[in-house]
């Protein structure tokens, strides 16, 4: 059984196979263009790299937020395209479960932050013990830095993993209140559809799947259009 | 500065692209076709996808083994195609330490095993403190399991965490001798041309590179028909 997972929650589009022995083949691509420009053709150069059609996945995973809005849409809609067309299921992974995983063997807090702007990252607080597997300390949240050191700080953990693209703002500033933090090298810093993969994977096996018209986003907060709509 | 690796030291094949502040691009295969099928093709399709053409690199890592002796050639021979043609250094990169430095925020052993045939693995053991350095413990070897497990023994360290081809032969065996002992997940199990590449990045700004014709591959043992020849 295979599935294909999508990912284009951030700057990063990523498409992966994942079989139940392995990581069949990954794409990530982190530069310039737009997802829109990126993403298909990246779907299309996996396939054809691996030696597999599109018919033969049997679901379809997609990173379903939080994150870029436009991307997020892009994503969605082209696995809710590939689940339609072929009538498979879908999965759908957290983005910052799935950066979170980048570092699943790491022991201590492991906290991905995504920009969300506006002064915020949009996070959540794993726990690792080194064998694989992260617990969910606290609910995805769109955070202010401070409150989110307050947060990792009542854990009383020795060691913070940073991970994901808000540490190029923000990682000095979080560094700087905790005891001990370690920054994620670059093969590990930002969105892989690999680990989403495997983590889509394990939800498939677990009948964790949805029908194509089923499956929704989580922006954990209103865009700045609608917060600016609402407040007519 | 641009630096673009190549790995096909084990039955997958990748390609990554590193600058100073990420990750820029990444594409393994790990199914089906063999190296010389999927090499050119997955750099020309990394590079398009990334937008960037082959002229825009400053370097060529290359993943010099132990591993497949086929597809370390055709790595190699790839790599220096492109430093000669382009005229810039190419960097050499250890499969094992390439693999290890997936698990380079775990903190305990870290212990790639490649399988070598005739019951011997490509092994080497790293500490990691859980900072994305790992120390190096022992040369690199081709080694029989008992004996590995044995130097495993020797360093009193309570986890050790197994990554490379060789888990699906071997780590049942290892994890039977050893306390605790952690596979690592399908999206680090296998060899990640980023995590040779930001090796590569690395070592190409300490100035540790080399020219085209300098480059050599790093066997660790002969081939089998190497050995029969000698034995007549």
């Amino acid at each position: 059984m295979k599935v294909l997972t999508i990912d284009s929650a951030t700057m990063v589009a990523g498409v992966s196979i994942v079989d139940e022995n392995r990581l069949i083949g990954e794409l990530t691509v982190n530069y310039q263009k737009t997802h829109s420009e990126k993403l298909l053709t990246a779907v299309d150069h996996l396939l054809q790299d691996v030696g597999l059609g599109i018919n033969d996945m049997d679901a379809f995973g997609v990173v379903s937020g939080p994150g870029s809005f436009t991307g997020l849409r892009i994503g969605m809609a082209t696995a809710k395209g590939f689940a339609q067309a072929l009538n498979k299921p879908m999965v759908t992974i957290s983005t910052l479960e799935s950066l979170a995983h980048n570092l699943n063997h790491a022991t201590g807090l492991v906290c991905p932050i995504l920009d969300a702007q506006r002064n915020q990252v949009y996070s959540a607080i794993y726990r690792g013990v080194g064998d694989g597997h992260l617990e969910a300390l606290c609910p995805e949240q769109a955070i202010g830095i401070e409150k989110l050191v307050e947060l990792l700080q009542g854990y009383g953990e020795q060691k913070t993993y940073l991970v994901g693209d808000g540490i190029a703002r923000f990682a000095e500033q979080i560094s700087d209140a905790l005891a001990q933090t370690v920054v994620a090298t670059h093969q590990h810093a930002i969105n892989r559809a690999g680990s989403a993969g495997v983590l889509a994977y394990r939800r498939f096996l677990q009948g964790k799947t949805c029908r194509y018209d089923q499956a929704t986003l989580t922006y954990l907060r209103p865009s700045y259009a609608e917060e600016k709509h609402h407040e007519l």
